[in-house]
């Protein structure tokens, strides 16, 4: 289900209905109660889903989940996602978005989610309108930081922005008991230049669709090694409704001005 | 004034009422009504002062604020502050440090402050004891996350903890409307290994004695230059005020669990 | 023809004969006098022809080389080659490769022409065997060093071992009249980790197979290209004789302990 | 003795008829007699004597050796030595200087003795003018390459150029049998800026004062250090002359076009 957002929900209610297993592109759905309704008719199928969270396929930040659950750095403590597009859509594209959290932020929800390995409990975000007075006007904003918290006080922050003028922004950085992992962005080239003007690298890969590319081929490859009867992690649709229900909890954040319980939502 | 955190106030009324310079180590005191009244009588006086918040002397840490001040970056968006200790003090120490964002936070709060450039509003914070339960015995927190935010929208976070199993974690991210600069850890060497068992780098330099030796000697450098009539920008009893405001307001943000508008706090 | 290497003089020879175009892994042969006739007979017929030599295809080195052409560090001074294979073939292996300087240098003899732009006149070669006896044995080397000069005075050096235990070590390093350009290694992952033990990177890729691969691709893409009346630059046979005259220059400048004029040869 | 070079034969001499010890900045002269003269009459003497040559002592180089020396990568098989200056010095000093071999190479034979740990026995070099005409009608040359063996086969290869236009290039890189060790340069800062234009980073330190000061400490408090009882490996005079011996060897395998067997020297 790779069809415009507003399909995604009705497509995957006739999958279940037809009992064919359903790969769907995120989000469900923009609103909640609608996400809830289908994932509680997929879980009650005998169908295979997969949410395409394409991030955590990833190859650096699969690995870095893989080593992470390995133990390599004891307890996670702290995961700091840094998480910038290059430029903003057209305010006809953040129109119909759902906005930042529901949009962008949704990915950086799912990957705290997956590398706290933890369930998040509390949001806490703060956002402004700083790189298009045009996506202000139309009731969304395009800098944003927001905290996570989980039961056990394992904490999170994430950072967006609209637009970073050297390119896709997307690095990971998890502090544990004993030490630290990070992925850096993964550059055009290895190429360094060093003139009397100065010393200068590569820039990150331009946009999702070279950044992910290799991310893209292993989300499919997965689902269809599930099919075929692989045991494979893969998103569900629950974390697709997880994520949401973080995203609706960091709108009422900065609405509000204050920290908010998951569990006051949905 | 390099003494006991008890005596620094003391101290400071006694440079005014003779009429001595002060140089004095953050903080001014743990009570911010005592720090108020200090601050005023300073500036009341004909003194030149200065506390020592020594990371703005940091050769890196300074360069990067000239340049953002220059306008490489354009206007300044979100600041990120990593600031983490190789490992906690004694629990005898943590009982009289005035806690986390009083004792550690406030070099940050600085910081933030003296990158942003603008005055900050709100603060939000988030903290944990996840590093030595005797630290939450006794009173405290050891990991924490904090948001603030300028009137002009303006972001930053700061991440804490007094545990980083590698050495002192002390890191610059400034993102702008025309790209980012970032300040990395100083490491111990230039060397890298590369063997079968893998690559391996230095290590960051252990602690503040290695890290901000050069700092250590730039700020009393700056201050004899101001009292020998050049004119050098120093932190001012002032700066230590306002700091200490953020860090009384990150207080009260985590145990209300909201965002604290700097306004309510002093 | 990616036949064994002994077959691919006489497929070349039948290709020119059917007016089939050729395609032909390197070595064209590991006698000189063979590879001249082969290249001459290549020359006087209208086939389109490539000698493999893949790493002008990698992608960085292509860049780099493109950048280097496109002035960005002026004239080029001197070039580095840093080229060591993960672990030595099997003996068997090296007793029909053509020894160090046929088999394995000679992709360094095609890049130091490739980045020079300037055809070679004298050849420098030192050779020692310390990675395993029974190639000394076998009448072959496994670490080599090799100084090469252009007609009007442009350097270039290599450095070949049979064994770098932490994986394949390919890079460049080109020095010129305004600066310098530098292409690394290519990492498994973009991975640190950062632990009491000290900071770890990624190893390089492991050997050909993983390091290569884009080039291989690239490589096939731009013979077939070409097939189809693209204008795309490729490793000519006569690049394969070039190539192989400077092979012979370094053994004879290591059996006689003098540089060698390439005009002696062939 | 740190005054001109055509002094230093005669103030060792006094220091020696005198009986004070003596801290000799390089080279202890230019002609190849007259320095074996004087390091017979220290090497006669009981003062105690130390040759400068300041780059034993830089921090990242020192630890290099030691850590070689501990045996991290096994047995040394190939060591790399970059070295270039920012630009080149006028020609009135090139006149007076003894040419490029003996008065900036001379640092890079040492050096490749500090970390060979074996005697030099052989000596290849190929060098050019390609900097300044100026430097050629004076009878020298400005880019160089030179390769070393040892009795046991370890290489070594140095290049220089008296031009690189990004500032002061001094970076060593020894391959051994279980891996790898190098040294880079030593940057001016540690900030990168990332924008629409690239990424830049620092450039390394511009010149010798600034990227040798702490090596220029340090070999002065070794000497110190020695003179008041301590047991500390000082370069000797005769590493000075060692250094000088493959100097004339790579000016004779320059001017032969050959291996020069530095036995054949002095």
């Amino acid at each position: 289900v790779c069809s415009a957002t507003d399909t995604h929900a009705d497509l995957i209610e006739r999958a279940v209905a037809t009992g064919k297993h359903v790969f769907c592109e995120k989000p469900i759905d923009l609103s909640l109660p609608r996400v809830q309704e289908v994932v509680a008719k997929v879980k009650a199928s005998n169908i295979i889903s997969m949410l395409a969270f394409n991030r955590r396929f990833d190859p650096n930040f699969a690995l870095l989940q893989q080593r992470i659950a390995a133990g390599e750095i004891g307890e996670v403590e702290m995961v700091s996602i840094i998480s910038k597009d290059p430029a903003p859509p057209p305010v006809e594209y953040i129109k119909v978005s759902g906005g930042l959290f529901r949009d962008m932020t949704i990915h950086d929800f799912d990957m705290a989610r997956f590398l706290l390995g933890e369930e998040i409990v509390e949001v806490c975000a703060q956002a402004s309108c700083l790189v298009d007075a045009a996506i202000g006007e139309a009731g969304d904003v395009d800098t944003a930081l927001v905290m996570l918290r989980t039961k056990s006080g394992k904490l999170a922050q994430i950072s967006n922005s609209r637009r970073a003028s050297f390119g896709y922004d997307q690095r990971l950085e998890v502090h544990g008991s004993l030490g630290m992992l990070t992925a850096t962005n993964v550059n055009e080239h290895t190429l360094t230049s060093y003139t009397q003007a100065g010393v200068s690298h590569a820039k990150p890969l331009h946009f999702f669709l070279e950044r992910y590319e290799q991310a893209y081929k292993s989300e499919l490859a997965g689902f269809i090694s599930v099919l075929n009867g692989a045991d494979v992690a893969l998103p569900s649709m629950d974390d697709g409704c997880q994520a949401l229900l973080l995203a609706e909890a960091a709108i009422l954040s900065v609405q509000q001005g204050r920290s908010v319980a998951v569990s006051e939502i949905g």
